[in-house]
């Protein structure tokens, strides 16, 4: 693991990390060595966060570590993948034992909670960011793609949409939220719960699947687009939590203008990033199958809208009109 | 990959990189799918380099990009695995199209040269820093350790050390080098060559490995601390190229103090990083088919000093003389 596999990774994490028994060799060699189950695929999503760009430079390290593992493991969970390993690219200004010790706290308190061992890393000086490799499994051709929708599909979300991005003004003081449900923002900001058991229960039903990080708008777009399909969400049906539709009217205060038939609230909710919700497609013939496996989640799902033919992304209101819905997700320059 | 997939690395490079058989799924989905195949297992690294630490942040981006990706081949080399798939984490604070076109120049140079694809990555915006993660195969139980050195193995070193060591004394002005060797060092540090052929020739045959990134009195006492040995050098036989013994007296000149036996060029060259050379360890009764498998290198091979039971790093002068060697290595905080 270059230079550095002597620095804070192997002196505060070898120790912390679970142990696996597909891993030959973990962190303290050049190379980790693990053993992928005979007749499993293999799975490898990377995520970076960077400091003062997907977190405050002040951020209590414990989220940042429960964060930067998170987001990769909804990545998983959007492929209906079986997390198993990870390797942590760490980038800090200078070796802060306290810090990295918090961010062990959030790291570790999920990746043992998934049973996902830490098995390299790289802790370089620089500008504080993290780089998390997530290494999962899958049997062969069960992988929840982007390219499968289906003109006639159902499309669902997991969750409620639009909280994280809810959390993300009230962080930046740019909304104020009572006492109450602030916390409940900033959790999901801060500690998003990433939809592994319902990823992994989707395989061989859903046709398409995404986790929701640029927001519903967005991240459905990338579905549509990789399908070659279009689709109409039924605007009313957008799962929006009681948090959320409590700070609605507050929501639509602050917009500067609205250009559109949709609230602002509306409008937030499906372009606010970090959800980390699943967002994937059914088949009708499949629906039935479906609703009553959905019954084991840890998570409501909401039927949102329909694959059609014509390409882009329309909302359709309670009433049946249908309008364009055009939205900015999150811009990375 | 989370929230920028739609960026500069499928933009810019889902069609540059090689295609593999064993990529069912790359870039451009939540995560890829990559087939191991049967009998082997799975090796990961992963290393950063963060502009004005590991190069200057006006440094070729061509030379950044193949960098970044032979630090991570140089891993795998000190393993003996075989080099497959790599994910790229790219940060940087504006898209700059041109930067991440000669970036992609450098990285696929190399990576074309070892059959590896790029299946995903990240981009995101941030102080410029760049994380590959590499993953390889290698057959069961034939992976080179750090851990496995013997006291009365002899110690090997591939090419010349030192030379990376005085590129960047040479691009930070703190030497002066005659134009005709200039490049030769400056080549040496931004296009270190992995020596993966080597590497896994060495399967079966070394007793323990590891890439020479920090220097090679520090990397050798990495390989003495995980195999609970020590080791004595043979100081006159520290390979050196050349160029560097050309260099030897105006080094030894710069040098403020002299606080042992040993000449300062000679110091530098043992704690000088960045040469991605492989150090590694020879049973003596392995030593005839060895030296017989050496002949078919790229690079010469040298027999440096010998394991031996005293923990601890010595000197050996050609006359006999036996002193400790105190260098140290490259700190990353």
């Amino acid at each position: 693991m270059g230079p550095s596999e002597f620095d804070l990774i192997e002196r505060f994490f070898s120790q912390r990390t679970i142990h696996r028994g597909d891993v030959p060799l973990g962190i303290g060699d050049d190379a980790a060595i693990l053993t992928v189950p005979k007749g499993m695929e293999l799975v490898a999503a990377v995520d970076t966060l960077v400091a003062d760009v997907h977190f405050p430079a002040g951020a209590h390290p414990s989220d940042v570590g429960y964060k930067a593992l998170a987001v990769n493991l909804s990545d998983l969970a959007a492929m209906g993948a079986e997390p198993a390993w990870a390797t942590l690219a760490l980038t800090m200004q200078r070796g802060d034992e306290e810090w990295v010790k918090a961010f062990g706290d959030g790291f570790f308190s999920l990746a043992d909670q998934y049973k996902v061992q830490l098995v390299g890393g790289d802790t370089t000086r620089g500008p504080l960011s993290v780089t998390v490799q997530m290494l999962g499994l899958l049997p062969p051709e069960q992988a929840l793609c982007r390219h499968g929708a289906q003109v006639g599909d159902l499309i669902y979300v997991t969750g409620t949409v639009g909280d994280a991005g809810l959390g993300l003004l009230i962080q930046q003081n740019q909304l104020a939220a009572p006492q109450s449900i602030r916390h409940h923002f900033l959790e999901r900001l801060h500690r998003p719960k990433p939809r592994l058991k319902e990823g992994q229960a989707l395989r061989g039903l859903a046709t398409a699947a995404i986790d929701i990080s640029d927001g519903l708008a967005a991240d459905l777009g990338h579905v549509l687009h990789a399908s070659g399909v279009g689709a109409t969400l039924s605007m009313h049906r957008i799962p929006l939590s009681e948090a959320f539709t409590g700070m609605a009217s507050e929501v639509d205060r602050m917009a500067s203008q609205q250009d559109s038939l949709w609230p602002p609230h509306l409008i937030t909710a499906l372009s606010a990033g970090d959800d980390y919700e699943l967002c994937f497609t059914i088949p009708p013939d499949r629906r039935t199958v479906f609703e009553a496996l959905v019954r084991g989640f840890d998570c409501d799902v909401t039927l949102v809208g329909e694959i059609d033919m014509e390409t882009g992304l329309r909302g359709k209101t309670s009433q049946g009109d249908v309008v364009a819905v055009t939205t900015s997700g999150y811009q990375h320059f």
